[in-house]
């Protein structure tokens, strides 16, 4: 089984041209993992600009990923001294499967914020005392990988007793003891299940759109996540995911929009 | 002076292929207003695609746009029975001024929301106790256009009092009288000044990327803008953006990332 690292590596086949076999074991039975597949097209972008990290991830999910050979697409739209933005794509059978605009830059590992809102409530519990959902599902390909730990107040879902409110906590680490950085970070914010479960939502969701933001460098540790939604309606939903490092600092936010999966709402 | 529609047409020139004359009245002195560039880039995605509604829209802002003639590429990446997605790019010189993804949907206007959070407290105080900031300002071309009333207990860093916290509420509409639609959200979304103006930021705030949703068509009247953001960090600054309609309905949600201005924070 290949760590993170290796999994998302992608291979420089000519100019703006990337190859990778996509891993099946980051996604579950319907689909390859969106995190995983915005960790690949960022690891391209990377390669192909001027700057270090990716500030802003916009990601278009057109198609179903399938395991196994794609290529990757790099169109650099602009290459600036503060800032460059490229167009990312996922293709597979010569169409593409994932559209992403990505902005980078570099950010300053040192920075503090100039202004920073409270941390959202309620925090975490620690980890000893959250669900390790993942514990019976040797199965589950994406659960050998990643360790997430659920704040129980927020998986009742799993017993058939949904909250009501659109919100999921956990927290977030890799098995394979890769440290967080901002590709693990496009891994995080779309790690966890749906929180429209918590809204009566069903089945399988699958995210049309998602947006997020590095917004530093995180810290060795647990990454502590925070998904909340605002609105279900018309069989669509918002999910926004912060991104808390063990240093404290809020690293990255995400909101993605989804459809309600075939069972729900 | 063109209305709202006019000054956001599109002329089909071939397949993919749109021109417009970019209105300055729709910006101030340094730019072309970004929310302006979004309507205009909707447009085209709408014209282009076999559904009606901009549901998603990713928008990376590369370079400054210029008033005056601009083309619109619109390649269209999936075009399904739910969904399409389009790359939408405003276009100057040869150059992409602005790319944008847009997913369009089919919205039902009879809607009910399955679940929807709190409206964002403190609620807006009545139109006729706002400022109405443009009042003096008739050579701002913005501002003959787009009626923005303010809530003064966020204008405070006008008179080099900023609240401290990253926020700014407000009353929209058109001065012609063009009625709430998708097209105009993507105006509202972006026609506040910045809400880190209220966290010390001074000066011309560039919107890096700006992602915003439609989650309802919207009822006639009025929209109220309620604007926040989580952190000021390393020279960058997120902005979110709540549209609701007159109806109570929350319409649009967006977030942007935008870099410091030279005055500031």
């Amino acid at each position: 089984m290949a760590g993170f690292g290796d999994a998302t590596a992608v291979a420089r086949v000519g100019e703006g041209r990337y190859e990778i076999d996509l891993d099946p074991d980051f996604g579950f039975a319907e689909a390859i993992n969106g995190g995983y597949l915005m960790a690949v097209l960022a690891r391209a972008a990377v390669d192909a600009c001027p700057h270090a990290h990716p500030i802003s991830t916009a990601t278009h999910f057109l198609r179903v990923a399938q395991p196994g050979r794609a290529e990757i697409h790099v169109d650099v739209r602009k290459a600036g001294r503060t800032a460059a933005t490229a167009l990312v794509s996922l293709v597979q059978g010569d169409r593409p499967v994932v559209d992403a605009l990505i902005t980078l830059g570099t950010l300053d590992p040192d920075a503090a914020p100039a202004y920073l809102g409270a941390p959202p409530a309620p925090e975490l519990p620690p980890v000893e005392e959250c669900l390790d959902f993942a514990g019976g599902q040797s199965q589950n390909g994406f659960a050998q990988h990643i360790d997430l730990r659920f704040d129980k107040a927020t998986m009742g879902w799993l017993d058939g007793a949904p909250s009501g409110r659109p919100e999921l906590r956990g927290w977030f680490r890799l098995r394979d003891g890769y440290a967080p950085d901002p590709f693990a970070l496009a891994l995080a914010v779309d790690a966890m299940p749906p929180v429209a479960l918590n809204a009566g939502a069903r089945g399988w969701s699958p995210t049309v759109e998602l947006t997020w933001h590095l917004r530093a460098l995180p810290a060795p540790g647990w990454l502590a996540l925070h998904g909340s939604g605002r609105m279900v309606a018309d069989g669509w939903f918002d999910e926004e995911v912060e991104v808390w490092d063990s240093a404290g600092r809020l690293v990255a936010q995400s909101r993605q929009i989804a459809r309600l999966g075939r069972g729900g709402a």
